[in-house]
């Protein structure tokens, strides 16, 4: 049986469509779950990292290292991604698929190496990665959301820490969604940027022409181990039936990605925000996507979906707590 | 000593400005508590329910007995503000200080009954209330911010809940803003809001005059008790040091009045959303307001505020919890 839950919506003991946009999220959200009281708790954010051979071109801010550095603070819980997965009831694991960091030294419970490689081929040069290589990181990621979805996490998130992975996913979203605007990630300068327009404009070019007939081989070529691994999650979540909340420009990149290799993906994910970056609002589009936040956010991590997490409570709370106003036996407008 | 949240935030482990507008949230409510551990818990919404005269005229979709009825919702933990307070760990009060309705059966703890008169007189034939029923609304609304204050609620929310309030604030907001547009607050249709509109242009022209030398009476001539009790919680919750997270268009009118008469309350606001009411923008705008979301919310019960509210647990956990880029040795940019 079908449910209704705009004409539920409707019942409520408040004006018609007087809560706006948080409506149309709580419509969009039960029908995902397709119940009427949906679920936004247990909720678990994977980070994937991974480090990207492009980064020697010069497309980045930061050099490699700060992967490494990064997946440490975040395994110590001292990064944005801890703060406010800490502040909004939000489990949190890590999984490095593909760094050039050494190991860490007393890794957390929530802590995986599982390296497809020690970084990714310069995909300025050739192809990043084989398929084989793009298959085994899809495939960790894809064991995540079944060990998520059996431990009874409903709204699943994928988060990213890999300097230099936005220009894979420029190079992505152009592939995948038409859109070829390159923007600067972490912060890069108007030389780097320049060099990096370059790079991922070259990269389309090479992958495209394998698209139609070979997709695993045009993604494989500008791909990066954290967004395989997050695609593979995006769509094996999507078809456990988990609620998926995306993140910004890289993790939208894996979701087109998810998008294309397993068709229907899209219609379970709930756009966070729409980030700084360029391209991130075509690519939205393209999977058919509204943002909720447009706060011009672009750190990833999971971040901006981690500040989005709680409007879904919102909208749970919306279409779950609330009384219809038959129960209340309000009078009629007149 | 001054703190500086900008110059803290720039120290972090993160690409600086990387955050949007969540590190301008996180630079405001560390200016406003003047500490760069921001405290977003306890907070508390005070809902303040009172009726309008001059619903007699037509200017409402619904008749003035839904205010009663839906003070017994709110009461009975049904309303869209209870169910949004219980997701977002708010506590909530319920004060009647204006209700045509009959006293509650069985009045539940957090719900008071001090009613300054039931119900205003219609402001389309003279003034709303005396200046004296509205500086009795007033020491209502600030004695409950002192009592929030003094248990320890630092982050205060002004509610209310008022069939026919959208009329009397669109008569504030033209007195005190300067915007006259009048918008179909809880769904009004053509008919009614040109009916509206005529009173509301035509109390401003009345009350208008009298501004600059009699303040109060001017925004008694057309005002609401429970706009009155939100102005006086704010002020003074503003002078006893709480953050005030400002709901939509009827609390903006009670920002308004605060503003004007104890300027400087609108320092210690954060305006938590843009409502789908027209005037809605000018008049925190006037004071210099930037709001959070953009959601076309019109329900008021404080619900706006309490579906931005978590964006204040991201900013403070933000400022908070996240740990400086030296304390994790990062080699630097390059």
């Amino acid at each position: 049986m079908m449910i209704d839950p705009q004409a539920h919506l409707d019942l409520l003991a408040k004006p018609v469509g007087s809560l706006g946009r948080l409506e149309t999220l709580a419509v969009r959200l039960a029908t995902i779950q397709q119940r009427l009281d949906p679920v936004t708790m247990p909720r678990r954010l994977v980070l994937f990292a991974g480090d990207h051979g492009v980064v020697a071109q010069g497309v980045s801010a930061w050099p490699s290292e700060v992967t490494g550095m990064m997946v440490a603070a975040i395994a110590a819980g001292r990064a944005s991604s801890s703060a406010l997965a800490k502040a909004h009831h939000c489990d949190l694991r890590l999984v490095d698929v593909g760094s050039i960091a050494p190991e860490l030294a007393d890794p957390p419970g929530f802590y995986a190496r599982a390296l497809v490689a020690a970084g990714t081929q310069d995909l300025s040069l050739g192809a990043a990665m084989t398929m084989a290589q793009f298959d085994a990181g899809w495939a960790i990621g894809a064991d995540e959301a079944r060990r998520a979805v059996e431990l009874g996490y409903g709204v699943l998130i994928a988060g990213e820490m890999g300097i230099g992975n936005t220009t894979a996913a420029a190079c992505l979203t152009g592939l995948l969604a038409g859109a070829a605007e390159t923007g600067r990630g972490a912060g890069a300068d108007d030389a780097t940027l320049t060099r990096k327009q370059a790079i991922v404009a070259a990269a389309i070019v090479r992958a495209a022409p394998l698209l139609a007939d070979h997709p695993r081989a045009a993604i494989a070529a500008v791909c990066g181990y954290e967004i395989a691994a997050m695609a593979g999650f995006l769509a094996e979540g999507a078809a456990l039936g988990a609620t998926l909340l995306l993140d910004g420009y890289v993790a939208t990149a894996a979701a087109l990605i998810a998008e294309r290799l397993r068709p229907g993906t899209a219609t379970r994910m709930i756009a966070a925000h729409q980030s700084a970056e360029p391209g991130h609002r075509a690519a939205l589009a393209a999977l058919g996507l509204e943002p909720l936040l447009d706060w011009d956010m672009r750190l990833g991590e999971g971040t901006g979906a981690l500040v989005a997490l709680p409007l879904l409570d919102s909208a749970a709370a919306l279409m779950r707590d609330v009384a219809r106003l038959d129960e209340l036996a309000l009078p009629g407008a007149g």
